[in-house]
């Protein structure tokens, strides 16, 4: 990682150049099919919901967990995105255009009430 | 949307802020607990999942897919992408850079193979 | 649905026929692949989980729940279980037999504590 | 097990019975909340894609799948199952009858074609 990433807002496209990047090096491109990167998806979300599965209720900010815990939790949230920017990339899909999209239309869909609407 | 945005490419702040200010409008921010955020973000996957359920092995770039299926998965991918932000978010997370931190955990964890090595 | 079957108790044999007979009368079978059914079986999850997506914690038995949205959570037990069923017979595994002996390496992983080891 | 549950189809009310009792023998009872039981099962269905994630298609019967990851395969079947058959307890929902009855609604919605229709 060098300082000017640490610095300045990570973008989707470079997830998903580091992401390429990795699968090239290793001849990884023939493994990374639609449907095996979507279950590979389904895998870490099982992951990152193991972290979570005998906690109960659980306050915004993790407030009480260990810090190793809290590592563990952004390493499988990581795994979910690492493949998600991957699974749009070989989809043929602009995921960060596709999200500022997705967001208009919830807004449209979930319009914001007004107080005298009430 | 703006034309700024559409020319660069989406960060992961922006869409923080962006489901931070929709929660915020709606008066939703009670409903965005980690669990509460965690199964919504499966229940979109299972969405992801059901496009591709009957479709048997589906090649790189949904060659023969119509084109409202195509924006079917987009909106499906960012709906995992938007929940999985909003969630770490609410986990105190940084989502980003725990992003690449993994990808260079992953590099050690699977080192290139020189041609010679093998 | 017969008077026999609502008085026994359901076995997975059963269930399994009724999903093959299903199958086989709609000519549903080339559909049936490992691959698609684990996909149908992420699918229904994400339907089941998002019953529960933005309840908070909810105590046993569900004793506030509406009579119809009790009925919803057994529907989407049942797809989930239905999809199981039905994907461990086209695998060509004994779903009941391994069940079985999962409880029994799991009784050997997890020992019952003696009063006295405590 | 007993000779009489190897000979005998397995019923979900045995496999109930068995949770429980495991459950109570380890005193775990207090984990076992509806929300906790089902992101256990959201963990078990991503141990079980992960079987499944590198595979491309798979045949049906998994005909050159060795013995061993046929046996784990069933083991995370199993997993899911029983996470299913606890959760569906905890919830106060008869598992057994609730899917004989889903079968009964999925064949009213998808009726058979009779072949002079087509």
């Amino acid at each position: 990682m060098t300082g000017k990433e640490e610095m300045t807002s990570v973008t989707l496209d470079l997830l998903k150049k580091k992401m390429d990047d990795f699968a090239k090096e290793r001849d990884w491109e023939k493994f990374h099919s639609p449907r095996n990167l979507l279950l590979a998806l389904v895998g870490e979300v099982g992951e990152l919901s193991e972290i979570f599965q005998w906690k109960g209720e659980v306050p915004k900010g993790l407030p009480d967990w260990k810090e190793n815990e809290k590592l563990h939790v952004g390493e499988e949230l990581s795994d979910v995105l690492l493949y998600l920017v991957r699974l749009s990339d070989i989809c043929g899909i602009d995921l960060g255009q596709a999200a500022l999209r997705k967001v208009q239309l919830n807004a449209i869909k979930y319009p914001v009430k007004k107080s005298n609407d009430e």
